[in-house]
């Protein structure tokens, strides 16, 4: 049995929607997370920046002995991980392949992908959904408020609300909805409401527990109780502990390092 | 009688709004305007990020042969001015020192500031405006998602409305208001209703154009006519167009090029 951490890596707070997806499967698994808030926001940089910086907090959560690495950030994922993943000697999933193919083997055809400009622009979504998946149909839209309003902890105001009208309302005759960025499950309530209910809101957080099984394979209700997951900011002014509590449910302090990534 | 353009250089579209200034006072004078959107926004970016970044924008200003260089940017004028500006042949000026000078000379005392993260944190206003100004009380606002609004266009809507009052509510018993970073004149008339008549908005913008006039010193009237000015961005699919219009009025299409800087 092997008791080393799975690793997270995420620009913000978003990837914290990954976290809580993980650990309602693996409750005793320990989660060392890393949040790269001192360069956030991701979605306006270039491939090269976010190559570099992927790569770097890669290696930060390697220091760290962790067994697996998930990267749970859209832009990175799509700009970053094809680039990165064969050079480290443990696994490293992103956020897109577990959910194609979840797609895959549903009945969603006409598909509405959100996320931030640098993922929409590298069209990483469109090409990997058409190239597993015949007869779909995609529909893109690039929503760069969204991320930032999340950090700012604006994720239940009228802001966000009219915020995400604006956004989804040039979709149309979708079936379902990636959340192409980890920071959008956060306003999951507000955008079930825009959409209503016969449009299915695909979680890649919930996604990727399936990968996550698939790569583990060892049983890991085994692992040591009382679990104490570590969190790691590379800026530490900000409001993540305020976004976490909203998307855990927590009353509890969570204890957040610095890193210096 | 020296013909050449005056630079300004800022993250985005937010230096129209000095633009806008100083073409009123100096119309006839030529400008080239290098807006850096492929790495908006610099407000979340590290210092030493923004000084490399200010300089690659000044280098490409200074081959485009101006005669002065305007930081029509908060961020880079906060974080990057002091330490680069001795490094050139021409002069270069940012937003904060003819502020500043505006305010001492006025009635005003009780001041609150609002601008980017980076901004904020720097404390470069509060600092420069204490040095210079005795009695001087300042209350400081980070309003992060107000240049990605105005980006994206979002200038005169109800998420800009809400997003002000978010921001400013917290602002109590202050004469004036420092617009801390270009982007934010795009929103004066929403802040001039959030706040009401009594509060003065000082517009940085505005404020410059003495001290053009007292560098430039001849008369730029006799400038030739019909002066094209030269606008580039370094990532040209963006709202830029579409913003200018609302702030400049016009109705025809500004030509945009290319840089690659």
């Amino acid at each position: 049995m092997d008791t080393r951490a799975i690793g997270m890596f995420d620009s913000g707070v978003g990837g914290m929607t990954v976290y809580k997806e993980v650990k309602k499967a693996f409750p005793k698994q320990k989660i060392v997370y890393l949040g790269d808030t001192a360069r956030f926001p991701y979605g306006s940089k270039s491939k090269e920046t976010i190559i570099e910086i992927t790569r770097k907090g890669i290696e930060f959560l390697i220091q760290k002995n962790v067994k697996l690495i998930i990267i749970a950030c859209g832009t990175a994922t799509s700009q970053a991980l094809e680039k990165v993943k064969n050079s480290y000697p443990i696994p490293i999933i992103g956020i897109i392949e577990p959910t194609v193919q979840y797609i895959k083997e549903s009945h969603l055809r006409k598909i509405g992908v959100i996320a931030t400009h640098g993922t929409i622009r590298s069209n990483a979504w469109e090409q990997e959904l058409k190239k597993k998946i015949e007869n779909i149909e995609v529909q893109n839209k690039a929503c760069p408020l969204l991320a930032p309003m999340a950090e700012e902890g604006f994720i239940d105001n009228e802001i966000a609300k009219l915020t995400i009208h604006e956004y989804l309302k040039d979709l149309k005759n979708i079936d379902g909805l990636i959340l192409g960025c980890t920071h959008y499950p956060l306003f999951k309530p507000l955008i079930a409401k825009e959409l209503g209910s016969h449009i299915e809101i695909i979680n890649t957080g919930e996604k990727i527990v399936r990968k996550v099984k698939s790569i583990l394979k060892e049983d890991t209700s085994s692992v040591k109780e009382n679990v104490e997951d570590e969190i790691y900011l590379t800026d530490t002014e900000c409001n993540f502990i305020e976004v976490v509590k909203k998307l855990l449910g927590k009353s509890e302090i969570i204890e957040i390092k610095k890193a210096i990534v």
